[in-house]
């Protein structure tokens, strides 16, 4: 629903459909095999050995490719993960505006710009491959990314008391993995039906408590 | 980890385990091919009509063989349903002791229940099955189970103020079926590794919020 979003959010989606749309000219006709060759083997290796032990260099060998057609053709590692995931968008482009927001309001804005995108027409071909990989033999790269990206960006922010911020945005993944099943991929009424900001809103202070909450077992 | 909790939860998991060992001699030997059968086309019912509209009738019908047979074999319709999705054991079993649960305690004897039983051998088949399901065409199986029966159990008995007890169990769900993949199938690290009372503690409140809480938009 844009338009009953604060700006952030709205700018936040705003951008990466036009972040989206500009790439499309940058792709070179009549080598769609080519790049579909290189993502097959980029998701097969990210599967496998996550995002961190994944080189650009190792993608191309296992396509067969010069790095460098790699790089023109999908810019960044991020990039090229993004695109193994028919991400609709560099997570990081979703993730960046998060590093303003303060912790205590985390909880509420990570639910409110997640659900916008997942939503959003951009969102569907993720799904699709989201509910391919978790029935496939690479859901590899769903654990590489929530491990390895999401510890990292919100885990290091939430490490309260140190060593449990890995936990905690495990358990806020729990629940916002959950709501994708729900929404998208089992598709429960009226779950599914309902607005955007309800749920946002209702899951809330849940996420909030798993980031800034005294949890047990944290010491 | 059996033995570190509360009676009732053990009582629940050794009985499941002596029902499912029971099961076995009362299957004849020879017949598997009709058992699969049978299974196999439940599936596909249960997938595409839900549980309340699939008769064990149109199960035998499409599987070509005599609804007492059906009967033979697998005794109600509750029970086809627990074993086309592979369920350990009857899944009214575990229902069941949870209506002498009083409504506030349900957040926390829910997940202590269900994480100990999907964390138990029993538990690895109906993963396996849960995987391949999410991957196919038959997300209706886990639709149908979800909007049908915890609706009515669990639904009804936390419907404040009328009409919210269906959402509730939504987003109980998706906290759950969020755990299932973070646990099992995604297999995030430590996540999978915390002991079970540890998840159950952690998101016991969030739950009970989400049964009991005071939520936005249900008016």
């Amino acid at each position: 629903m844009p338009g009953r979003g604060d700006t952030t959010t709205k700018d936040t989606v705003t951008a990466l459909t036009t972040n989206a749309e500009r790439k499309k000219p940058g792709r070179p006709p009549g080598t769609s095999d080519t790049r579909e060759r290189i993502l097959t083997n980029a998701r097969a290796l990210f599967a496998r050995n996550g995002i961190d032990k994944t080189s650009i260099r190792a993608v191309a060998a296992a396509a067969g490719v010069d790095p460098a057609l790699v790089h023109h053709y999908f810019g960044t590692k991020q990039k090229l993960f993004a695109a193994a995931i028919a991400a609709p968008i560099d997570p990081m482009e979703v993730l960046r505006p998060l590093r303003n927001t303060p912790v205590e309001e985390l909880g509420t804005v990570l639910p409110s710009i997640l659900l916008r995108l997942w939503d959003s027409e951009l969102g569907s071909g993720f799904i699709a491959m989201l509910r391919s990989i978790l029935g496939g033999d690479e859901v590899g790269l769903i654990r590489s990314f929530l491990q390895e990206v999401i510890a990292v960006e919100v885990g290091s922010r939430v490490d309260n008391p140190p060593g449990s911020g890995r936990i905690r945005t495990q358990f806020v993944a729990s629940q916002l993995v959950g709501v994708v099943m729900a929404r998208y991929i089992l598709e429960l009424e009226p779950f599914k039906s309902l607005p955007v900001e309800q749920i946002a809103e209702t899951i809330a202070p849940n996420l909030q408590r798993y980031l800034t909450g005294d949890l047990p077992g944290l010491t």
